[in-house]
């Protein structure tokens, strides 16, 4: 705290990281309205689990692996191990603020990989793979893009987690869905939403979560934190509109569309909203809403039960985002010039990027859910999942 | 962000339009919660697509008509046409974040809007309807009070919206609503609302989120903010109690009642909040709970289906809060006196101010409304009115 | 605001503020989904009702009594009455903004109170034991800690409100509760929540919050608010964990053990915030998660109906971590060594202080509470009690 400039964005960024930690907790109520009642208790703890463990996991390890001292371009050193070393000196923001910023975004990624195993994932299961999830797949990926690792030597860009949270948790959450199996009627019964408000109450606050979570990793209060607010907010509103509109012309414009194409758009814009310009995030956010609108059909159509669309929206969103850097990148914001300027090496760094998370976190993710699934069982028995999580994970029920 | 100053106001102002958004997302809850339930989903979707779609017309043209170089004192120009122009440099706040703070307020605006068409508007009609007032309503209202123009000009003041949002929303709702005419059943069946604790949890958000649009209204971390703050909180909590004994003596005290007294306090120091101290504060929300709870049982006698009360509630909050500058500012505060201190001319401005901007909000909405009605429809048919809006315009249903 | 050092201060805390209001009404969800639908909208209703009395109750003499000039060290003098005096100048924020912070702390201390008496609270007379109960044993427990009385002059220390809101509030509900009697039904018939996604709403908002409320506590943007933020976080997490698996062993994990636990945990950190380092913070979460746990039991056995545990939650949550910064408080982060760096004395203030406020909130409430019981009688009628609170109280219902 030396200086003004570095009060001034600790302000920001703990503020930032209060609106991240809401958005996560936030994540089971988007959830929860998409499972039937009787796993709505479930769907919704298991967000707040997440941010529990993952709270405990970050300052005893997770925090050093991810950004301790680089180990071959692959992990951070022990270091820091239970924050030993982690201070208030430190710039833009207290090392210690940063630890805090960056928790919320782990453990937001646990949050959003639970969409894969939703309605019949065993809860004590659910805690072992959470925390060697975050260990061992969240952690690397974190520190190859942000810590200092081969990502990030190469000159591969993820402004807010596009590849780390969005590529990690949608890609992860495939692998895991393929591992646990389908749900108990998948295909044949109506397995609707039972609760659109809440997902849409879910969406709000994830709307308003994600402005410090892209605004934030600016890690300053700065042209590009504002820059990536604006283009945040747009890229939102963009695939609110594409996924709608395409949903129309299908049947009806749902507003699970709309809420889907906004989490879309905001997803695509994440590792680029440091780096591009609010008309790009107009395309960004467009183009968003109708590749994973997209890849929801695709998977569908393939009968895969990812069941609540982490992958077609996080995923492929992702994916999406990270390569969009390098279409619509202009210098004048983020100092890389993207193809739509001229410039042609940045994109393929970003295909290079995005291919590397997307095998590392499906493949690890499979290798580690067929341990826990070989070892504990990942999935309730036939009659727990009929009589639904709440009652047989939880003892709980709605009135 | 040439100065610490600039950067302290930035992050004061992002964070307070963060909480707009949310704020304005939080509108749908709060009227949802007061529909029945076939149209809840209807409701919320409404608000949503008010901020996409002002997000995507504000940065097009919207925030241009409101703030570019004003044109005869009635509208801006297009030289900030898709931000041309609109960059990182401006004080007190970079104005790339000024035109995010005000995107915000015109999205409010659209949302409030939505009261008055509740469970009978066709949503493709919506759309257009929405793009159109906030073109030829919204944005030359916002230039005429804050971007130069004439009222501007005359020294008639608003400092957070009482005018520009409440005015403009609450009497073009009560346009719109007479347009679009009463539901099926009004004055007959029983249209109670099906799920009050949903409009709580919507004014809990609104309460919060309003913190930011009063306070940040001043631009700057500044004493002026912090006034605003303070009234803001005293005048919600004084309209809450306000409407709460006035229906406890015609009965019971609603819950309702509370909240939308509240939402009246709110509405009627925003204009406010800058000029008055706390005291005036207690005032100034006691007696708008009082008015626009006068406002909604003259409305019901009427039988004017405006049919969630943001004419009652925003419409009439706005103007009281408006005059009531004249009556209670003190030059300590915001540099104007109102009649307490003994100044007789700003409340003849403030007068003038908000006549022109009802004839203006409630005529032009007339006939925007009458030419959408007449060319596309805005109601939809008999039929989906009585199946709801939800599965009729959204093809879904809560379970 | 004389220096850019008070304008970042106010930023923080002016954001801060709004952050506990929201989860001042926030309380009444949480409380909300552990009550009977008849009794919902009343739930919720006393929480707002909360904020609206003591937002007026404070400006008008509570801040005076609070922190006006100091009285015998036991209450401050009137000087402030009406805010006279309260003005933009001060450290490290403007005395205004101090106040409005302070507000929110009143505000939600009355709001935890409404546990002790859900269900069976006669709304006028929760109005008049609001206010006296704020004037009369808030006040002066804020004065004592806060605002320069008897505790602050020994040295007795509490951050962030361990004594004063949670021990104040807490003990206080249990004198309530023992005065109001047992629900119709305590102990025979099945009183159990009837909507537990809605307590956990309620937490979401209450964790996010609470940020605002420890953080906001350091008064200034420095090393002790980040401090502060980061061991909240991981006590709730801890707290969250501990009760989780306690619950586990004697049957199964429920949400509301967990949601529970991490309330437990957020109260006991409160005090200490700004005296203990991130794995002692590990320690006191989890420690308090397990002995408000152990509250809660002891409460079912001796058949109190402290109805929804503000007793054993916040009330023994307060009292651990009033001890705990006397065990595990360091002198890098805040000055104060406890036991664990071999000071002896603090632990004895401590214990000296969570005694003191202990009684005087449990017997001054007690007296209270059944003055106003005998004036004007505390509790609704039998029969009223078993139609609902929300049509007896408020004509109102949830369809």
């Amino acid at each position: 705290m030396e200086t003004d400039t570095v009060m001034i964005n600790s302000v920001f960024i703990l503020i930032c990281t209060a609106m991240v930690i809401l958005m996560t907790l936030a994540v089971g109520f988007f959830y929860g309205g998409l499972v039937r009642k009787k796993n709505l208790i479930s769907m919704l703890t298991l967000s707040f689990v997440s941010v529990a463990l993952v709270s405990i996991q970050w300052v005893v390890v997770g925090y050093s692996l991810a950004f301790g001292p680089d180990i071959g371009g692959l992990i951070g050193g022990l270091d820091y191990f239970m924050l030993q070393g982690v201070g208030m000196s430190g710039e833009p923001v207290p090392d210690m603020l940063f630890m805090m910023f960056q928790l919320s975004f782990a453990a937001i990624a646990l949050a959003i990989i639970t969409s894969a195993v939703a309605e019949r994932i065993k809860l004590s299961s659910f805690i072992i793979f959470g925390l060697l999830w975050t260990t061992f797949i969240y952690d690397p990926l974190a520190h190859w893009v942000w810590g200092g690792g081969w990502a990030y030597s190469m000159g591969i860009l993820d402004f807010a987690g596009g590849i780390v949270v969005h590529i990690g948790a949608g890609f992860g959450a495939l692998a895991l869905a393929l591992v646990i199996g389908s749900r108990l009627g998948f295909g044949e019964h109506n397995l609707e939403p039972h609760n659109i408000p809440l997902t849409l109450l879910g969406g709000a606050l994830l709307w308003f979560g994600w402005f410090g979570f892209n605004s934030g990793s600016a890690l300053a209060m700065n042209e590009i934190a504002i820059n990536a607010f604006v283009v945040t907010n747009i890229s939102a509103a963009a695939g609110a509109l594409s996924w709608m509109v395409a949903s129309w012309i299908h049947g009806k414009p749902s507003s699970l569309g709309m809420i889907s194409g906004a989490v879309a758009g905001l997803g695509a814009i994440t590792p680029a909203a440091g780096f591009v310009g609010p008309m790009s995030a107009i395309c960004i956010g467009a183009i968003s809403g109708l590749l994973c609108y997209g890849a929801l059909l695709f998977r569908l159509e393939h009968n895969w039960d990812e069941s609540l669309d982490a992958w077609a929206i996080h995923g492929v969103g992702g994916v999406w985002g990270t390569i969009a850097i390098g279409l619509f990148a202009v210098p004048a914001i983020g100092g890389i010039s993207g193809l739509i300027v001229g410039g042609y090496s940045q994109i393929v760094l970003q295909i290079v990027g995005a291919l590397a998370a997307i095998l590392f976190a499906f493949i690890g993710t499979l290798i580690l859910a067929k341990g826990v699934d070989m070892v504990f069982g990942l999935r309730v028995t036939t009659e727990e999942e009929y009589v639904g999580l709440d009652i047989s994970q939880h003892g709980e029920t709605i009135n």
